[in-house]
């Protein structure tokens, strides 16, 4: 076994995914568990050493380096969670070494989205790309930076919270605090927020919207757009059109050779890239415009195939 | 006369100024044309030819690098002007390569808000920031990135620039065709703007608004602020608040040491810092927003001075 490989931990507020990948990127072996912040980071740490133990006598794989990728604000430098909205229990809590010591090797500990871009940085774009950016539509959305082939994580470990630039000063409130954030227009919890507005516009179509809109809402909304629905279409494609907007803002600040769309709502691309594209198109500073490509990852797994591959670069990638 | 000496050159669509600097930023030697871009790209190299040659004479110093800072989107890959309002006669003329043959030696070229990004960088932050972003007030808005303490032009050259980024969707129109950009409500152009919208709301002040709002409005408006006039303080308090906004989006996507405010119009820091302040105090990422410093730069020829500084970089920097 001198196959080099990776180990990915995805760590949400309900589970954590766990992967070994090859350098190529392919699964080898995986399990999930959950993460059950109420129990503690400690119980956490435990229950995730367990788990790949686990793994890696099944695989017979023991990779090198382990990555955690995280949903929250991570302090990259002191290796904790600053903030998290569904992991406040593990906020300041010394995960990087915790899980170091539990694991006995190197881990690296990244803000999810940044592990989603790794992810589409070397499996979408091959690392064809210099400059990148993923933009994650979730719940909410986030983001990942990648310039001159390496993470761009900003001076606190926090960059690429994209989701919190402002689209429409004093607009709709956003879980932030805030007023008129992109992730206030975008991301499921964005869309949902349209689809009732599109709701009070059509009242003729009051009844099918509202079990759109009821729980799993926005999948149902896409069924419903591939199934031919125009309400269903219109909440999307005016997604795409404020997802354009907060786009077309990275454009301008980053000047990116490609930006790649994941996470669960990328699923939905066909109903919302016509409006994406058609705003950029729009944009009259045609270098960075006509430069930049704009994909869809079709990958669920980005995140924790990221951080397996993040894995593999080594201590001094931090 | 064994001193390193930089070579800067800052052209606009009037002036072009012409600095010797030294390695620790002082202006040796300077001089000033005029751009006369109706007389066209050739006439225009010629003149520079010229005058530097005179300056080098006159001061005994000859730089072995230039910068070229020009007012516009420069293709860096090719040393190029892609586009400019004021210098639309100089677009896709091989400006650096005509530059370097008539001065006979290496000439870097870049948009002249990142050299005055660059020039911040140096003079007012002692290089002692990783990563920062400067964004200038002047007629618009425009901005330059140095990331890892190098100068960031993104993958035509082009990034940075974030008086684009929208704001408020569907909002005032600005000069690129778009509504709601950053440089519809921040700049000289945004406050004469907001200064005709205080105007309007109140028309006991009419008259005295009418004058300042006149020729070199933002200049009065400013001495008006200075001198106590409330719907003065008013208009900056309200270009405060969409700067901050602006830089809010911009601390969330490159979680920044630093931002310095430079340009013309930064000299009115008095009256708009404070609701800039606010607006960045009110975000609860705290990380990020904990971490960044807000700075100004008072150095009116701060482009020039960078470009010189950026002649010092190497060939390599580009």
């Amino acid at each position: 076994m001198t196959r080099r490989t990776g180990l990915g931990i995805d760590t949400g507020g309900t589970f954590t995914k766990i992967v070994i990948v090859s350098e190529a990127g392919a699964a080898l072996a995986e399990t999930r568990v959950p993460t059950r912040p109420a129990a503690g980071p400690k119980a956490f740490v435990e229950r995730v050493r367990r788990a790949v133990r686990s793994v890696e006598r099944r695989s017979g794989l023991v990779p090198g380096a382990v990555c955690l990728a995280i949903a929250g604000d991570v302090d990259v430098s002191s290796g904790k969670l600053r903030r998290s909205a569904n992991l406040t229990t593990f906020e300041g809590f010394p995960m990087r070494s915790a899980l170091s010591g539990a694991l006995d090797r190197w881990v690296h500990m990244h803000n999810d989205a940044n592990m989603a871009a790794w992810g589409c940085y070397v499996l979408e774009l091959k690392r064809r790309a210099s400059n990148m950016l993923a933009v994650t539509l979730g719940t909410g959305v986030g983001g990942g930076i990648v310039l001159g082939g390496k993470l761009y994580v900003g001076s606190t470990g926090s960059a690429g919270e994209v989701g919190h630039m402002r689209v429409l000063r004093g607009g709709e409130a956003c879980t932030c605090g805030a007023r008129g954030c992109l992730e206030a227009y975008a991301g499921t919890y964005g869309l949902l927020r349209l689809a009732r507005k599109v709701l009070d516009e059509r009242p003729a179509d009051l009844a099918r919207l509202r079990s759109w809109i009821a729980t799993d809402g926005a999948k149902a909304i896409a069924e419903a757009a591939a199934a031919g629905e125009k309400p269903a279409r219109e909440i999307f494609r005016r997604m795409g059109e404020w997802l354009g907007v907060g786009l077309s803002g990275l454009v301008y600040v980053l000047n990116p050779d490609a930006i790649v769309l994941a996470g669960g709502l990328s699923q939905a691309a066909p109903w919302f890239m016509p409006s994406v594209r058609r705003i950029l198109a729009a944009e009259t500073y045609r270098g960075p415009f006509g430069h930049v490509r704009v994909l869809v990852s079709r990958r669920p797994d980005i995140g924790v195939l990221g951080a397996g591959l993040y894995s593999l670069e080594g201590a001094s990638a931090d």
